[in-house]
């Protein structure tokens, strides 16, 4: 056999740097984890590939990439709705995740791995505790995970010794589908000394730091009144920017910090759903994708966003950036699609081996049905993905050259199982009569 | 038999006059088109009933109400993208629909009927042309339609006639499944004499107006300028108001036009994802609600919306009031379900009969999955409805004590002869080098 996987007779999406192409009758060729070659289809017998998937009716696209989730989550969908972010944070979130034990947290993660993959999700940059469960379990689920553990700056040394000893043990690990990153929470939960430690630990183990910032105009205001800079260039004193930095949320960034993120080619995730229903401010996408930041798509938690979808992050995106502009040309077809894709990997600093379909790159890739009478007719694919198909038309995901989903039919994962395991425990987390808190946000 | 249908163990979500009430472990029973009673689970015998489905795991809601739409524009889906409303109208739109044979009305309306009763829908407000074909899809289909035959009052006279005819064989047809509406096409493209005379035959005969309205400020701008009147007051002052107004967007009511339109009890149908896509504006929706409005929510047609899918309606529509308003309070998780049924209800002047899951009440309803990986787990039903499920978590539809759909299967509608008649209609549709055009939008 000449390759392990063959799909025959798609319609190809790749996000090149000249844009998005779209290529119908195409096969894909895939040997180990890589694309080994995208040609028209019938140049290659399939009797030369050990297995053969049919792409009839079908586009082959690069697997979403989630830059910014906080996967165990799911495990609190639901309880915390119609309320202010302060008391989002302060009577839900803080209070139900003194709850978790670590199994809850795994197998939180692991429900979210099924809601991923069912919706084409093929790589994660999740920021959560308990992360060597977290790794165990997307190392199970097959998916691509970018992993930071939260940390506080409460017991600095014992946060940054337990996120040294955690890239010990996982940086790199599974084939490289898993990546650890430094993950301090924010500018404004975490002291600036411990961020300025975070950034020479960074450097020290030559890890990503994975950070919120500037969520809210208040968090801006606050930042200013208690270091004279704003948020981001708070992270930018603290070091942080000279190595790799992914940004979630920057919702509130200023043109300076805009400047400040693309000199510095800081990554942002961009999670638009959670932005709208806690109300705190629509990011200035097209600016920074102007300035050349990378402006990937996120998920956030699905505490606040309530799914980890992000064909709808990439709707939302895009429909925001028209209504903020008031100008039906902004954020255009291509640009969703790149943002959901390349852009993604470009803010993770991946993007030389994902977030394209071609050949060289890494074969994590999506095959979505167009056949749904929501979609049908088709005038113009770019458009049937980015405002019509619905997670549920992901039909085929595959991961460093492995399929994790085919037909719908999930390979790795026990779904039935995870879903008893994760009820039997939904009661207890929602519970707060307790009056325990993790943090406090002022 | 006592009874045609009785749905068993089953979450009842009925939107009643005090609130959403939320019920487990209901069974619901249904007498020809209506329903008899809904009550906690046991207290009759199966053996009662013609036919039994299975609730488990479900949720039962009223259907969806669209209260505005062109059905027969999903052949347009996704031809015309990115571009300013003017443009989408001028060199897309009425150009493209210059194109359309009565046939091809009839299957785009088909296609429409499928994706809206797979996703959920139950009863559509359509406007549009060749209605005594889209009145015959609807019947077949099985969907209740409030019809509106566009007119521009180009010949006052012949189109005036036509809708009166039109009336004279549909109004109360299909055991009162169709009603039929006068549809003058705006205020900005029908001559003010026109809408007098539309008001008049309305009032002749009986019927409901169905318009568009204060789309765009520019719209708003132009109206003050030509009649000295923004457009929702001049609707009043050509007698509009008298009779059943439903207005389609309103986007820009000013506040002597809420407090017009809430003394003379006009609906509104709100379609956010089309006013974000053309970047329109979005309608004071909470200052409608809080002045008494009915404001309703729709599709409108899928070459600006892309779907006939009113979840995506409705939680576009919470998610922009929290970021209109900046408060995440803003249209919580009941409200915006009422919206998507009882108060659409209302704005079609149906309050009586539709809308809600109540004894006497019409038995339009929709089962809807709980169990999906996105779903659960479920903590708060209200708020995986409205911020979770996706228009394929919609399991069995009902319309007039008919199942439509159940397990996905639709029962009225051959989905293979449809897509096929529409796709062999498509590339010939979007032909746009003949020049022609049904009207032009200044």
């Amino acid at each position: 056999m000449n390759y392990d996987l063959l799909i025959q007779r798609v319609i190809v999406i790749d996000p090149s740097p000249e844009g998005i192409r779209v290529q119908a009758g195409q096969d894909i060729l895939i040997q180990g984890p890589r694309i080994a070659a995208v040609q028209p289809t019938g140049q290659v017998d399939p009797a030369a590939a050990a297995r053969v998937i049919s792409g009839d009716g079908m586009v082959a696209m690069p697997g979403l990439i989630n830059t910014h989730a906080h996967a165990a989550m799911v495990l609190f969908r639901g309880s915390a709705e119609d309320v202010p972010i302060e008391e989002w944070f302060n009577e839900y979130i803080w209070a139900m995740e003194t709850n978790l034990t670590p199994e809850d947290i795994y197998w939180g993660t692991m429900l979210a791995a099924v809601e991923m993959i069912e919706s084409g999700i093929t790589a994660v940059a999740d920021h959560y505790f308990e992360m060597d469960l977290v790794a165990e379990a997307f190392v199970a689920a097959g998916l691509r995970a970018h992993l930071a553990w939260a940390m506080f700056g409460q017991h600095p040394r014992e946060e940054l010794d337990r996120t040294a000893a955690f890239a010990a043990r996982w940086h790199g690990a599974a084939e490289d589908r898993i990546r650890v990153w430094m993950g301090p929470h924010a500018p404004y939960t975490c002291p600036f000394e411990f961020l300025q430690e975070v950034a020479r630990e960074a450097r020290r183990l030559g890890l990503g730091v994975h950070i919120h910032v500037s969520e809210t105009a208040g968090q801006v205001q606050a930042s200013l009144e208690r270091y004279g800079l704003t948020p981001i260039a708070l992270l930018e004193r603290a070091g942080l920017m000279e190595g790799q930095l992914l940004c979630a949320h920057a919702a509130h960034a200023t043109p300076e910090e805009i400047s400040l993120m693309a000199a510095h080619r800081v990554g942002v995730a961009h999670c638009p759903k959670t932005f709208l229903k806690l109300a705190a401010g629509i990011a200035p996408v097209i600016t920074m994708r102007q300035a050349g930041i990378p402006v990937g798509l996120g998920t956030d938690g699905a505490a606040s966003n309530n799914t980890l979808d992000l064909l709808e992050q990439m709707r939302l995106a895009a429909l925001m950036q028209k209504h903020e502009h008031q100008d039906a040309r902004a954020l255009p077809l291509p640009e969703a699609l790149t943002m959901a894709t390349w852009d993604g990997a470009r803010a993770l600093g991946e993007e030389e081996r994902l977030g394209r379909l071609a050949p060289g790159y890494l074969a994590d890739l999506i095959l979505v049905r167009l056949d749904g009478a929501h979609v049908q007719p088709v005038h113009r694919v770019e458009a049937a993905l980015v405002y019509s198909v619905r997670a549920s038309d992901v039909d085929t995901v595959i991961v460093n050259g492995k399929v994790l989903m085919e037909g719908r039919r999930l390979l790795t994962l026990n779904k039935a199982e995870i879903l008893r395991q994760v009820q039997a425990r939904a009661d207890r987390l929602v519970q707060r009569a307790h009056g325990r808190r993790l943090q406090i946000y002022r």
